[in-house]
């Protein structure tokens, strides 16, 4: 029972950061979406809303790369796939309105707050790192790899934002074009493939 | 005299919520900031800080596309050179702390409030717009310049988003990197100048 209101006041503390920002994101919302006991929160996050940021943080994080890591791409192109239809359906379920929970945390968070932007940091950090790993397992080399990676996640990061003034995918899916244009040509790569799946 | 203030709280929202969202912009940190009387938010902003976040957005915007087109572009390079080095130097100046005001509101903004959304829309769309029309006028077809301008304005925003995290400008440096494989080749653009690539 504490376990499963803690669990989803986690889950609507993410779901309301990324759709207006943790500034605009109380505590009394939390518990109004979540329907948790009032006492929930002191309970459960004693150092309140940065506590719960961070949590939110890292339930979204662990998601994110439980998600990519359930692929097993064979191709560079399937590994940015994976990573941008997620995204896509962020933004088509809310009809627009929701972005990511890490950048609705950066975006608010002062360079003084180092404990909340040091698990931003870390979660943005693991995402580029899975895709660059990824990338260099179906056979890009690390210098195309990581600056691929970190490109893919900025232009995704900054899509979501585009999506929200918009109100719709377009931007996202245009966004997503170009960075398959980062890519090499896939068939060489594909040749690599079967040497490294021996 | 009161211009000056209102000039002055303009710049200060500006500069705040660039810092950290608009949410977290009060008034009164605005007022602290710009040093103007009290009485100039009811004077100059009666319908609040909506107006001020739309003043703010609108002051930046204006500057950012007056720094677009003061550029006279030869290359296709230089017209994403010019709008990086733009976001490079807020980086750089901020050491890392400060991102984009539009991007401060657009993640900050539920879908209910249109009118401050559409500011934000119309900021987007004419940064993106300018980028595409100079990458067109040095050359590039329309199917590649107005993708190439959108996932341009994409990945900075993301980038700052990035940089802000890590407290640097190096996912910038690597992204700005990436934006220019976009390019096509640009001797054919300039025929006969010798070019080096970025």
């Amino acid at each position: 029972m504490a376990t499963g209101s803690r669990a989803s006041m986690v889950r609507s503390a993410a779901s309301l950061i990324r759709s207006r920002g943790i500034s605009a994101t109380s505590l009394s919302d939390v518990l109004a979406d979540s329907r948790a006991p009032r006492g929930s929160i002191y309970h459960h996050f004693p150092e309140g809303k940065r506590q719960l940021a961070e949590d939110a943080i890292s339930w979204t994080s662990d998601r994110v790369l439980a998600h990519l890591r359930a692929g097993v791409p064979s191709r560079p192109s399937e590994v940015l796939e994976r990573f941008i239809a997620m995204w896509r359906q962020v933004v088509v379920t809310s009809g627009g309105t929701a972005g990511c929970v890490v950048a609705g945390v950066a975006i608010d968070t002062g360079p003084d707050e180092e404990a909340l932007m040091e698990v931003v940091r870390n979660a943005f950090r693991s995402w580029a790192n899975v895709l660059a790993d990824q990338l260099e397992a179906v056979g890009l080399p690390s210098s195309r790899a990581r600056p691929i990676a970190l490109a893919t996640l900025a232009a995704m990061e900054g899509a979501l934002i585009l999506c929200r003034a918009e109100g719709n995918v377009k931007p996202l899916d245009a966004v997503a074009a170009e960075l398959m244009r980062l890519l090499p040509s896939e068939k060489p790569v594909r040749r690599k493939r079967s040497v490294h799946s021996a």
